[in-house]
């Protein structure tokens, strides 16, 4: 079953607004198993309107309509959906109590726009709005089902969960297609496709779909196949799948399902009775704002340090001159002993550590733009590594937390839990 | 002169990822005089790209495609671009050669999908990618000028800057649209409106329009009017404008052009020859992150304490046990003793502190989520103000960053020079 969205309004068109409507429907017909194959985007304009809604007429089994309803904006939209369904605006009663009833409630005197929100084309079946006064309308023309809606988020979505969606299952005895999502961090989209490519060529001999989708310094690998609404053993083969890939990518897979990796360690520690802190050079205070982003770090975070300068490594954190002088700041030698200090200033089971070269200034030939020691301290010592980052300053400071982030992780894993 | 923006990729159409990208687009080609009517998502599916760019083709001057172009895409947009252009893919030595530089200087080996970057259709303009491998594409086909650009947003707003628009500029001699953008902080959108209502009535007479663009705890102000390039009377007036602007919105205004407030601050306190230490409760880390954005902040930040639990407070920054258990650490008396120790521990000029209720949990009826303390520490003693913010987590976090940067370039402003 193929869908398409049609989203009416200038101020998406000027750039005032993102699109986030479509977004939301897009993901909801999927998800119902109906195949999203175009979002257009056009103009308040009669002509425009007309051909666009001819152009889907011709493609699609369901188009769904936002936009260019409600009291402020002028009613081409409702006129024009009239002419193309060949069709009259006639007073719909039960919208228009339920207007009347609304601004009795609020004790508000009702405006003639008001009065119009309650004329609905003869032609379609109007959809209650629970959230504001424009009512949906459904039509069946053609064969094809056209969902008219209002722009506003929170009506759209009302009238969505409430009315269409529900309605779009019954019509098309859908299919729903199931996601499991694997999360992974430190390896780029075309390393995994060339790691991964002989299983991924497996995946269409069950129907399998896989996604990239790559973020800063993470991308996502999402596997989808259509199925029978509640189908357990399509879930369970999804899954299946999920762990072969988690097997393939052993320290970048970090999560089956959709979890951020400050959440997946702030859980481990938690699960462990465990603690961290953060000395914090070239990610500057990242890494301890990424923990912090987790509602109840406070259990196993008492805090950090960030030290950018090279006096509060050695006054605060405990780091000596003499390996300042003979390694520099950025080195092995110096990101241990971050590491270790603030462990033990902060008496944490952990302590992570990150001294590097940011840019877009002070490379060096031997330690150019992009060179990053992270060091993480434990009960059993402290290990560390180099790494290298990009070019850019704000995206190698992120790919520098989540790294050290995912050291972390690994780190609590190869630890015998409860030493 | 009518453009249109046409978006190729499934993530979009599944619902995955959010167009943001047509939505700069737009803004840009608006802000160039170029007006957008229409804006289409489509799948990566040769017929289904086909029909979208002869549709354009039909309507439009000017047609922006981004997406389908990446590492791990299936060639479909390039070869279909091919078709449609009716010409052939053939090896582009200067991409190739950049994308082989790219790679040496990151010492990382090149894939096979890496050498494919670099074959473009012979009938394009390559368009330099200085942010990825995937050069952009300039087409002029029966008269309309078609783009290609990836779809990895960095990507394509730095192709947009540095090589789209001014070439549509010079192709469409388009009138200038000359902009001047007010940043301000810690209003709302509908305040700053109802405080300045008046003087934006009389800005019409100068044919100068006024754009808010809100985002989280800020709001820039954009004054924008046509003209011929490179008029200077045009700069002037809107500079002009721009200043009264910031005269009725004192406090809350702190940049004519686009600045961030880490910026602002940063450039004051260098001028200055001042410097600035942090120590953060609910903000975690944020303060921190902002300021060491910003490329050679360690000239003014020598870095801060993240003091998350009450034990760093104490043991750390020298909060008092007493003011601890007597006002709690969301208080007045903590939060100023948090700002005055971070000044002296890491013997800076300023000091900042912030303590509050982030959320969602731990509010309380006296103090509930959203009280943020922030205190500022300067030679002439600590100052201190309760704020609201809202009610989400990470909003409520930057937002308190962002008021406690204010706050200090506000206590700056205060603070004669050179004392």
């Amino acid at each position: 079953m193929l869908a398409e969205i049609i989203t009416i309004g200038d101020e998406i068109l000027v750039g005032q607004t993102v699109d986030t409507n479509s977004n939301y429907m897009a993901r909801e017909l999927n998800l119902l198993g109906l195949q999203v194959h175009q979002i257009t985007t056009v103009a308040d304009d009669r002509e425009h309107i007309l051909h666009a809604l001819a152009d889907a007429q011709k493609r699609s089994d369901a188009v769904l309509i936002t936009g260019g309803l409600g009291p402020t904006k002028d009613d081409i939209t409702r006129s024009t959906l009239c002419e193309f369904f060949e069709t009259r605006l006639i007073n719909h009663e039960p919208t228009l109590k339920r207007i009347q009833d609304m601004f009795r409630a609020f004790g508000k005197e009702m405006m003639d726009v008001h009065y119009q929100q309650a004329m609905v084309p003869e032609s379609c079946v109007p959809l209650e709005n629970q959230k504001g006064t424009a009512p949906g309308m459904w039509f069946e023309h053609q064969g094809v089902i056209f969902v008219s809606m209002p722009g506003v988020p929170r009506e759209m979505m009302g009238l969505m969960q409430q009315e269409v969606l529900p309605r779009l299952q019954k019509k098309f005895q859908t299919r729903e297609i199931a996601h499991v999502t694997v999360m992974t961090q430190g390896m780029g989209e075309s390393s995994i496709a060339e790691r991964i490519e002989e299983w991924a060529d497996q995946l269409s001999r069950d129907e399998i779909k896989l996604a990239y989708l790559p973020g800063t310094a993470m991308v996502k690998l999402r596997l989808s196949r259509y199925g029978n609404p509640g189908d357990q053993q399509i879930r369970e083969l999804l899954n299946r799948k999920a762990k072969e890939l988690m097997a393939l990518l052993p320290s970048y897979a970090y999560s089956i399902g959709e979890r951020s990796l400050p959440e997946v360690v702030g859980e481990m520690l938690r699960t462990r009775g465990e603690t961290v802190a953060t000395a914090e050079s070239c990610t500057g205070g990242t890494i301890a704002s990424l923990i912090t982003s987790i509602s109840g770090s406070s259990d196993y975070y008492p805090g950090s340090v960030v030290s950018y300068s090279n006096e509060v490594k050695v006054g605060t954190l405990g780091v000596s001159q003499v390996n300042l002088d003979t390694h520099g700041a950025v080195s092995k030698q110096v990101v241990e002993e971050m590491a270790s200090g603030i462990r033990q200033m902060m008496n944490t089971t952990w302590g992570i550590a990150t001294s590097g070269v940011a840019g877009p200034n002070g490379g060096t030939e031997e330690k150019p733009v992009g060179t990053v020691w992270i060091a993480v301290a434990g009960e059993e010592g402290v290990r560390s590594k180099v790494f290298r980052v990009g070019a850019e300053r704000k995206s190698n400071i992120m790919r520098s937390a989540l790294t050290a982030l995912n050291f972390l992780r690994l780190e609590i894993l190869r630890t015998p839990f409860g030493n």
